[in-house]
C-alpha cells in the first residue's frame, strides 16, 4: 500500500540526519496521498540507521492506524490535524533543531531580517500560542495541531506563505508541497534562525528587511513569475538570451 | 571475565567520539553487574582510536581493581561513590562536553526550559556544591562522587529523575540504566545545555517550562504511562488502530 | 566554447559546499576571460551534487546568454555589472555563508580585528548601502551590482585590496584574480566574521588593529614586497640560507 | 638529514586539519633536535593535502636554513626565538584557531575558569603586549617572539607550566616537549577559549578556579606525583588492587 509514498517518506527522514537536523530519534517527516485521504509516517522511536521504507505506518484523517506494525510517531495527532486544516499541503516534518528550539525556549518570533529567509518565508515564523494546562493534560499532540492553527488564525498568517511555526517552549513544525519540500524549509528555518541569534546579539537597531525587499525575494522563488531556477514560470524568459 | 560487560562498556565508550562528547581522552564510561559487585570502566589517558574492549578494566565496590593490566580511569573512585549510593543504575559516564562545561564553569544549572530537557531531565540539572580546599586536597574523585550525592540530597532531587550533575567548575557526570542509557542522558544534557545557552542570551524572560508541560513531556517517555517509541508500557495502546 | 575556464569555474563552485559556505544551492561562482569578453557561471537552483563542468553557462559582458542550455544564476546580473566596473577581477562568487550574512543583517561592517584579517582585506569590508524600493522593484540584481559599485566608491575603498562586500541584509559577494582566489576570499570574510562576532560580544573596547599591523600583514602577502608562501616577489630572498 | 624529525614534525602538522585547528595554510608545526641545535618547520603557504615529510625545511639556531627546496614557514624567526629563550621545548605550533583568535582580537587573557583549562595550564593563558610600529615593521616575526618571551617574563609567568601564547591581535603559538604535545596544547588552548567565551557571555560572577583546584588537576598530569593516564610517575601506584 502507497508504495511509492512510503520511500518518499523514508527518503525525506533520511535526509534530516544528513542536514544536521536531528539528535538521536528526535524528528519525524510524513507525507499524504490526498486522492486517498491516507498519510504515511515515521514509526515512533526507531533509529534512523535501522529505518526502512517498509517501517513507515500509514494512518488516516482520522488518526487511526491503517497498516504498519510500528507504532507511529506520537506526534501523529499533530500531523492529522495540520492535514486536515491546511488543504494544499503535502508533506509534515517535526525537528528538534537547535537553533529552532533556541528561539522555541525563549519564546521568540522569528523575524525576517535577511533574504536568506524572505526567499522562503513571507514574513516572520511565529512562535505559537503556549498550551494550557488543559491542552496539555489531554490530547496533548492533538491540542499541539489546533494551537498551531489558532496562532496561524489570530495572527492572520498564510501557512503556504510562512511554512512553519515553533510550538512555544517546545520546537519547529514546517511543511510544504511534499515530504521533500517540507523538510527542506525546516532546514531554512533552521538557518534563519542561526543567522537571526547572531544579528540580534550583534545590535538592538530596527534589522526587519523591508516590505519590498520581503516581496521581491519571495517572488523570485514562489507564484506566476518567479524566476529562480529552472523550473518557475519565469525562468526561461528571465535568462536574456542573444 | 564479564566479557559481555566490557564489549557494552567499550561499545558506550566509543559512542562519545562519535557523539562529539570528547576531545582526546577525556571521557570515560562504566557498567556495574550488580549481582557481582563490580564494574567494569575504560583505562585511564587511552586514546578511543586504540581502545579494545579486553582494555576495560574490572573494579570492585570498594574502588579495587580485580582484573586489567591497565590503570582504570582516574575517576575511578567518584564511579564507584556514586554505584554505592545510587543502587538503580547501571551505567556513569563523563565528559568534558563543551556546552555542559560552559555552565559548569558558570556555576549554573541547567534549567529546564524546552521539551528537550523535559524529555529526559525531570527538572533542572543541578551545578554541584564546589569542593572545599579539604575535599580537593584528599581524596579528589571519591569526594567529587560525596558532593554529588550531597548536592542531590540538600536540594531533594532524585538522581533517577535527573540523570546528570555538573560538578562546578569541572563538567558532567551522567548515569542510567545501562551505559548505553548512560551516554544517551550526557548527549541530552549537551544539547540541552546549548539550547539554554542561547535561549539565555536571547531573553532575560522567565521561560522555564510549567510543571504540567514537564510532567506531560517527562511521563510520554518515563514510567508506567510512558507511550513514546515501540517498547514503553503504552505505547501499543496509544496508536488508535483502526 | 571556453572549455577550460568551464572546468576552473566548476571546480571553484566545487569549493564551497567542501568549504561549508553554502547550505542547498545558495551560492555560486563566475570566472572570465577577459580577452574574449565572456564570462563563465554556475546554473540557476542547481544542486552541487548533480553539477557538471558541461552544466555552466556562457555570458557576455552585456549579460546575454551565449551558450548554454540552462538558465544562469539569477545573480548574473550583479555579476556582469561588476566584471564591467572591475576591470582587474578573473572571478566572482556570492554565497549565503551564516556569519557573514549576520552581519550582512546587522547591516555592519566587518572591521579589521585580526591579522587573519588584515592578511587578505586592508581594511574594513563594508556592509553596502541598502536598496531603494525602486532599485529593488526594477532591475534588481543589476542594482545589487551598482550599489556595490557605489559604496566602494562613495567609501574611497579598492576593490582590488578589499576583495569582498557584505550586500545589506542580503550576503556577501566576494571576487579575486580567478574564480578559485574569489572562494578563498569568500572563505576568509567567513571565518574574519565568526571572529568578528566573538571579539566584539566580548568587549566594546576599540580593537581596531592599528594602520602598522595591518600595513604589515597586507603587504606580507600583496604586492612587490610580499614574502608569505613559495610564489611571491620577496618568497625566496626571505628565506636566509647558509 | 633529520629523517626521523621531519616525519614527527609532518605527522604533528597533519594534526591540524584534523583537529579543525587551521583553515587553509594558516598553521605551521616545528621540531628540535637540540643536540644538533637544528630544526624542522613546515614550508610556508603549502597546503596541508599536498605536504610530504621531505618538504620539511631544516633551519638552524640563528634561522638560517640548511636544508630543503621551499621557503620554510614566514613564521620561522618567531619559532627560532622561542627555541633559543625556551631551552625546554621540543617543538611549537602556530594556527589562527578561531576561539583563540577572538581572545587575541579582544586583547584578553584566557582565565583558568575549569579543570579542562588547569588540566594543561597552570594559570591563565596570557595575550602578549601589542607590538610597537618599530617592533611591526623591521623584524616583525622575530620580534614577536621577543614579545612573548618579555610578556612572560614581566609576568612572571613560566612557559613550561603555561606553554601557549595569545598574540596580540593576531593568535596563538603554543609549545611542548614534542611537536605533538604543541599540538596537544594547542587544541587544549582552543577547547578552554570556546569554554570562557561561554561561560563569561553567560555570568559576571567571579568564576576563575581557586589556586588549590588549578593546583590539584595540573599536578594529577604533571610532574612527579603525576596520577593521570598510564605513563606518570605515580599511575600505576594510585589505582588500588586488591
Amino acid at each position: 500500500m502507497l508504495e511509492e509514498l512510503k520511500k518518499e517518506v523514508y527518503e525525506a527522514n533520511m535526509q534530516l540526519p544528513k542536514l544536521d537536523l536531528v539528535t538521536f530519534t528526535w524528528g519525524n517527516v510524513s507525507g499524504i496521498d490526498r486522492k486517498k485521504g491516507l498519510f504515511v509516517i515515521k514509526p515512533s522511536g526507531v533509529d534512523y540507521e535501522k529505518l526502512t521504507p517498509e517501517d513507515m505506518v500509514v494512518v488516516n484523517l482520522k488518526g487511526e492506524v491503517v497498516e504498519g506494525q510500528l507504532n507511529p510517531s506520537s506526534d501523529t495527532p499533530t500531523h492529522t490535524v495540520l492535514y486536515n486544516a491546511f488543504p494544499e499541503i503535502g508533506g509534515i516534518v517535526h525537528t528538534h533543531s537547535p537553533w529552532a528550539v533556541s528561539f522555541a525556549a525563549a519564546n521568540m518570533d522569528i523575524s525576517p531580517l535577511s533574504t536568506t529567509h524572505a526567499d522562503t518565508f513571507y514574513g516572520e515564523i511565529p512562535v505559537s500560542d503556549p498550551l494550557t494546562k488543559e491542552e496539555i493534560e489531554t490530547d496533548y499532540e492533538g491540542n499541539t495541531g489546533k494551537v498551531i492553527i489558532r496562532t496561524f488564525k489570530e495572527r492572520n498568517i498564510d501557512p503556504q506563505a510562512v511554512p512553519a511555526v515553533l510550538v512555544s517552549q517546545h520546537g519547529p513544525f514546517a511543511w510544504g508541497a511534499t515530504p521533500a519540500k517540507a523538510v527542506y524549509n525546516a532546514k531554512v528555518l533552521e538557518v534563519a534562525a542561526q543567522i537571526n541569534y547572531h544579528a540580534l546579539t550583534l545590535t538592538h537597531a530596527n534589522i526587519n528587511v523591508p516590505q519590498y525587499l520581503l516581496d521581491k525575494h519571495y517572488y523570485r522563488k514562489h507564484g506566476a513569475k518567479a524566476y529562480y531556477g529552472q523550473d518557475n514560470a519565469e525562468s526561461k524568459n528571465h535568462a536574456i538570451r542573444k
